[in-house]
């Protein structure tokens, strides 16, 4: 006989989930003792459930499994919930731990109660409460299940407080449940893309998924044509050797000239593609009206298997093109954009994770970095902003000591600045890069686009991050983290080096 | 003619809604942009959702009247959802504005999008999504006379970005809808509880609601009953010249010790009362075995009204009676809990106004606070941790120049540390004292009172704030508030004062 938590963490363990992100209260503590009764789960404290549910969604990313997370109650999920969107739109395997109240306690309604479903269903696949010990270990191998399944998605469990301290039977401890993989890709769509291709001038391939890194990259990139990232996209290899591939534009009328260069697209690892936000002046999608497009494989289906059979059918085999080299700044050169995207893309080391969540800021990155060193790069996939130094924090843990240097907008970072307690907590080797123009500056770009000459008061202010201007390595400081501020391209060039050359983490505020 | 967003500034105007909460994004421009064309309206900005929703509830608890709150999207709301349910536990009226994608391109399912109602119906008593530009202005007086009404509630519009930028038209301006009022009071409630109390030898009155404030209070105080407050208050009125008031205390077999002390209760202003936690040797509900309990009134209804009614069907005027003087420790005293507690209720000017949140380092404070001057307290009402920096910022927007000093717990305010932010951008006059404690002490406690007497490392790590410590005086000076620690009485002392005297906001580190 064992606890329902007591099982539920050695059910963790047997399904390989020894990974947790946690912010845990009264209610979860069954769940804290466990951990320390079933040895084997590294727990990680977050001072805040965002970052424990970013972490979650980073560490997926590099792990290609899920972490969990424990939460306390509505109001702690509540909190997780932004990250949560990110990490369902990046296709991350996450499995949430809710403590609940005991279950002949929540009719009398105590303060902390909620309607826990509601907020879960938004973000989760998978919703499931648990209705006594014994059920507990089966209803976490399905959650696992749910989450693992075709390309991933994030799972909550809810566990009331009587559940966890009830005896449960060992004899429930199963291995995984058979998970579902992805669907085949039908030969005929395969046949039209290549078709499509062949006949086009000049045709394009818009990857996501599976597409963006691994195999299917590589043969995406014997295909010979020219290659397009989705803008938000999971998980990206990219760097020196590897095939050439661009961005798409965030701005619509930006992606729509893009596409409209190519007389072919063939789309494969995400949906066909749509606008950030509607504007009124441009369509939500850009490929709608055309017929020279064919969809191979969506979100998520297995693009990669899809572009090795596209590969072998157009029987090509282009060689890797080199990237144009990065011209270097001069040291004494004043931070922008530009050159801190150059910069930071020359200064990446083989192996590197690049944690990039910077809207306004991170172009030119995103256009240097085929040019940096082999790396992987994980992007802000659902728009919730706040999840930078989350994600370096889950990616971090699951990276065994690869460096992660993270790009984030000052107006971000300010969102999760508690994460930075858990990268010193760790002594992670975490590069926390703040783009600091003291400015929502999207929304600037915003007010410009929509034609608003002279903003008034009201829209100046509200974007407005100078008054009084945010105190980068103070805040660093405060939460353990040693932090430097930079306004040169020498003086970022030397900081970076320093970083990566000492471990534990630190931050460093470039002055836009 | 007049775009859907300048209808809503120009009707929340009309309305009496002069106050915004606002973490404003693209979709929320238009909003932004009509608090220009529309002036009139205060506009905060918070560097995170839940500190506007936060502020919201603090501000309500102030003002007695409605704020409105300037989300983004799906992802914005679920940020302000913790602070929210505290308010919805306050019962403060509040009206958020969650900006949406343009209708014609939620279909697309765009990066952001997201189930907008299943996040806020847990906390909203009303939810509603506008249809077009005309029927904004009816849309926000129905979700101002359902917030105002009864005791109060939270009032969720979402906004579709083309209803925001659409023509409308003014003459859909109109004064505000009729509010539901309070029940009234039966007569033969009043009745049972007065003979309820002439039979009892040591009777108490359980408060809330509106019985802790104002003429309620005095009502509660010439019944001559001994007279407990609800543990979660939203709102009370204490120090020398009012009534004497306790506060039931936090852990159920205290406050169950305590009402056994009484052969009467009659309860007041609040629901009946149950424990926070259920933990299995302890019920929910404290009164419910007994037959001398009268439910005079309860959350949503005016228990000032049946308190009047009470003392006056008594017939009694008992004198205020003087609440024990504080004892001052010396000034090279270490700081304790109970030093900390008495030194501020020593220290608080008159009118000031006390935001409450801290849990286990509290308690002294609120027994010693009868003997302070007379001022407000406003607490945590929901549990959600994460609201004192937030409260604090609403009470002083609303407060008018009342200094404000927040007690708040360090584990609770890491969460929110980005409210400070604020406090400097707006110049506030707040004074915030971290209990740092280094820990989640309330893990500590109930871990013990689990009987555990040696807790692992998981336990005892995930209750760690210790390493490294949280350094308050550089995240203070990160976000703009000067700050300073202080580890004795003589100390703490001298740097409340100085806080005092001095205009603009301060943090002080209490070293426990």
């Amino acid at each position: 006989m064992s606890s329902g938590s007591e099982l539920l963490i050695a059910q963790a363990l047997e399904l390989g989930m020894d990974t947790c992100f946690a912010n845990p209260g009264t209610t979860e503590l069954p769940m804290v003792l466990a951990l320390d009764a079933r040895p084997g789960v590294r727990s990680v404290l977050g001072l805040h459930e965002n970052v424990c549910s970013g972490a979650a969604d980073g560490y997926a990313r590099i792990a290609g499994k899920p972490a969990m997370t424990i939460l306390h109650l509505g109001p702690g999920f509540a909190n997780s919930i932004a990250n949560l969107h990110n990490a369902r739109r990046a296709f991350s395997p996450v499995v949430n731990l809710v403590g609940e109240h005991a279950s002949w306690h929540i009719s009398a309604d105590p303060p902390l109660n909620s309607d826990i479903e509601s907020l879960a269903r938004p973000v989760s696949a998978f919703v499931r409460r648990s209705t006594h010990a014994d059920g507990i270990a089966r209803d976490l191998r399905e959650a696992h299940a749910s989450a693992t399944g075709r390309r991933g998605s994030v799972s909550t469990l809810i566990l009331p407080y009587d559940h966890l301290l009830a005896d449960g039977h060992d004899r429930s401890l199963r291995p995984a449940l058979p998970r579902e993989g992805y669907p085949t890709i039908e030969a005929d769509r395969v046949e039209a893309a290549a078709r499509l291709i062949e006949k086009a001038r000049n045709p394009a391939l818009l990857l996501g998924g599976n597409a963006l890194y691994g195999a299917g990259l590589d043969a995406a990139g014997r295909t010979g044509v020219t290659l397009i990232g989705e803008v938000s996209f999971a998980r990206l290899e990219t760097g020196r050797g590897r095939p050439l591939l661009q961005r798409l534009p965030y701005f619509p009328d930006q992606a729509q000239t893009l596409l409209d260069r190519f007389d072919a697209v063939v789309v494969c690892g995400t949906k066909m593609p749509v606008s950030f936000f509607g504007y009124g002046d441009m369509p939500s999608r850009y490929l709608d009206e055309r017929d020279d497009v064919v969809h191979l494989a969506g979100s998520e289906d297995d693009a990669a298997t899809a572009l090795e059979a596209l590969a072998e059918r157009l029987g090509r085999n282009a060689p890797i093109t080199d990237a144009p080299k990065i011209a270097p700044a001069a040291d004494g050169d004043a931070l922008d954009a530009q050159k801190l995207g150059d910069a930071l893309a020359l200064g990446l080391p083989e192996e590197a994770i690049a944690v990039v969540t910077a809207v306004s800021s991170a172009a030119p990155f995103y256009a240097s970095s085929i040019a940096a060193a082999p790396h992987t790069q994980i992007a802000l996939t659902g728009g919730a902003i706040g999840e930078g130094s989350a994600l370096s924090l889950g990616a971090a843990v699951a990276g065994g000591g690869r460096p992660v240097v993270a790009l984030e907008a000052d107006g971000s970072a300010a969102y999760i600045v508690q994460a930075l307690y858990s990268h010193a907590r760790e002594n992670l080797d975490i590069t926390t890069i703040i783009c600091s123009n003291r400015r929502y500056r999207i929304l600037d770009i915003e007010i410009q686009r929509a034609g608003v000459g002279n903003p008034g008061p009201h829209a100046r202010s509200l974007g407005d991050l100078g008054n009084p201007p945010i105190d980068w390595v103070s805040l660093a400081r405060g939460f353990g983290v040693s932090g430097t501020s930079v306004a040169t391209v020498g003086e970022l060039r030397a900081a970076l080096a320093r970083s990566l050359a000492e471990p534990g983490p630190t931050l460093i505020e470039a002055v836009l």
